[in-house]
This record gives structure tokens, C-alpha cells and sequence, in this order.
């Protein structure tokens, strides 16, 4: 069994802070149609494998969609599902430039990657150690899952973007999920012809990033 | 503006594997009291600030706890959450050793910890750009903060257990959080005597891990 009681060195450390801070959500505008290698996949399923996982639960199940009928009806959900995201923003008074600037952007690369991963939590019957009392803890296991599969990617040069504007009832449809799966993610995985330097959305001036000391607080409120 | 476009290589790659392959779920049992450098709490907080979030909406916030009368009254919490715990794992029919071998678990490290850190999720008032079809995903990208955390800390030789039998109420009201705030996770942070090679709970045949053929799936169910 390899030693994982080993220590990193602060180089090693600044490195993952580079990993993370250069890791994007990348749409179909920056996708390259390449085929991944199946190496390149395997790492970054192991990575999902290696989350943390309430009660040790491994609450996950990981559907590989590459098939182009299932991605253009997953698509399609998409679109309507942004019709109506579309009138939510207008409804909440966004104002005329701010409705044109979401109109404009491109939120997903679901037929532009060469693979997409559908992430579902296999809920366990009966108590898990751990989810007595925040029922929600499996749910956050997959995503912990999908943070580190978003993380390796990015460390093999590969870009993934997470679609959340769809009906999680209609992909369960096109994937032929039983029941009671529940939809937590939606990732469209591939190459890219790069990683823009800071989000998209920040860039654009969607929303300023926030300060720590916004968000960061001592002993309470 | 540094180049997040860079390139990293197979080791650097292979790197980050042993970083997601290395960290664990500590508990008190394997804190050490020693205080943190500031520069290291400065590390991580940094890590959960570069997490993704939908819409950049970056809805995180971070308690620092280390006051002692906040920390038993949470520790308090957990006590009467595990009792009721242990009622359910009674009621699911579980054998008397599997009871007994959670009494014996320790799985929190509320006061032995040097520093606790509950990590609240602040809804935004009106629609937010990716979360209107599925709202979980405020929650959602609060959690890939923590996984964020608990990476960076692993890479500085930091132990982080994510203590979820609480009530999430009680914990709110030890710490003053507004009305509006969900506790998403409740972090103990702090050096440890050693990392596990695998996680407790695979060693002790709580749960057995999964193999990747059992959770991944082509193209559907």
C-alpha cells in the first residue's frame, strides 16, 4: 500500500494552488473536438473515486454519454430550460443591456466536447454513518466527486464545464435512469484551445469577485 | 495577471492524484493542539475563494471558530445528534456488533481541533445565471469550496474532518448566523500525528470501496 502519511513540500503545495486558481468552466466556444484518450478519462474517474464520501458511502455513479441522439436531447433541454431562465431574468428587472449580455453568452459545450459525464447520486436505503442529521451530506459527497474530477482535468490540460441549466427529469429520461437517481451534475468534458486567465463571468463583469474579508468571519455574526 | 492558460506536465499531473489519494477525514483522535500559522489559514481560504461557483456567484461564507464556549455548545450538538444517530442505526435493524462498533467510533474533533471553521451558504436574492432549473447549485458550489480547503490543507500537512452530525439550527444560533443562512459544512482544522493510508472506515469493514466498474456507465442504465 503506497504511504499516505507523506508530507508535501510548499512547492508542491503553491502547485495545487496554481491548479486550482487556473482551473476554468469551459463552453462549447472553447472545446476542440479532439477524442480523449481513454488513459486521460481513467485518471479523472479515479480522482472522483478518491473523494471524501459521507460514512465512507461512495454515494456515485458516473454515466459516460458520448452517443450524439442522447446529447441532442439533453441539448434541447438546455434550450428550453434557458427560455425559461431567460424570463426569470427578465421578470426580476434586469435591465435591457444586462437580458442581451445573458443572451449572448454561451453556457454549455454539450455537443462541442467529445464526451459528456452525467453525475448521480445513488442514494443508500437505510441510516449512513454520518447522514443521520444532514440528509443532504450524500448529495455533497458527488459533488466533492465532480470538484476533484474538475481538478484532474485541468492538471491533464483538459477542460470540463459544468451544465446546470437542464431538467434533471428529462436527462434521467435520456439516460434511462432508474427512479431514484438524483441528477447532481451535468459535465461536458474535452480539450480546449485555452483556459481564459480568470472566469468568463468576472471578465465580462457579470458579478465582482468578492473580497475575504466579505465572506470571511471571526467567532460569528 | 498571472497565466492561468499554463500547460502542466504528467508529473505534476500524477502529483495532484497522490494530494486527492493522500487526504482524509480526521477526527479527534488525530489532532495535535499545536495553533496554525496564519499564513496557512491564509492558504486555504484562499483555495475555497478559487473555487467554482454558479453564475459567479461565489454565495460562500467562512466562520473561524476557536472560542471554547461556541465549541462546546456545538460539541453539545453533536453529542445528542450521534444519540439520536445511534436510534436510527437501532431501528435499521443493525446487528449489535455493528452498533457497537459505531459507539466506539470517535468521529468529530470539535475541541480537539486548534480551529473550526463552519462553512455557510448565502442565498442571493433574485435569479442567479446557471441556478434557476436546479437551485441546489448554491449549495453545490459552497461544497467545492470545502473540497478546495480540504486539498489545500492536505498539502500543507493539515488534517480537516467534516463533522455533519450536528443540527445545523444549533449550530447557527452558536454563532449568530442571520435567518437566511444554511450551514453546508462544519470543518475541524488542525495539525495531525499522522495521515491513515485508507480511509478508517475501509479499514474497520464499515463499508467496503467500491470498484470503478460498479459505478461507471456507458452511455445509460
Amino acid at each position: 500500500m503506497p504511504d499516505r502519511n507523506q508530507q508535501f513540500s510548499t512547492e508542491q503545495s503553491d502547485l495545487l494552488m496554481q491548479m486550482l486558481a487556473a482551473r476554468r468552466d469551459v463552453r462549447g466556444n472553447r472545446f476542440l473536438a479532439d477524442e480523449l484518450d481513454q488513459s486521460d478519462i481513467d485518471k479523472i474517474l479515479k480522482a472522483a473515486l478518491h473523494a471524501p464520501s459521507v460514512g465512507f458511502s461512495q454515494p456515485w455513479e458516473f454515466v459516460l454519454v458520448k452517443d450524439k441522439q442522447s446529447r441532442c436531447t439533453i441539448a434541447e433541454s438546455f434550450f428550453e430550460e434557458n427560455e425559461k431562465a431567460l424570463q426569470q431574468f427578465r421578470a426580476g428587472n434586469y435591465d435591457a443591456a444586462k437580458l442581451e449580455q445573458y443572451q449572448a453568452l454561451k453556457l454549455e459545450g454539450i455537443v462541442e466536447s467529445p464526451l459528456n459525464i452525467a453525475v448521480f447520486y445513488n442514494p443508500k436505503k437505510g441510516p449512513v454513518l454520518g447522514q443521520t442529521s444532514m440528509p443532504e451530506m450524500g448529495r455533497y459527497s458527488v459533488v466533492c466527486a465532480v470538484q476533484n474530477m474538475w481538478l484532474m482535468a485541468r492538471s491533464l490540460n483538459i477542460g470540463i464545464g459544468w451544465v446546470s441549466i437542464l431538467d434533471p427529469q428529462k436527462v434521467k429520461a435520456a439516460l434511462n435512469a432508474p427512479q431514484d437517481r438524483e441528477l447532481v451534475a451535468y459535465l461536458c468534458v474535452g480539450k480546449v484551445d485555452k483556459f481564459y486567465d480568470q472566469p468568463e463571468l468576472e471578465t465580462l463583469g457579470w458579478e465582482e469577485r468578492k473580497a475575504e474579508q466579505q465572506v470571511v468571519l471571526s467567532e460569528g455574526y
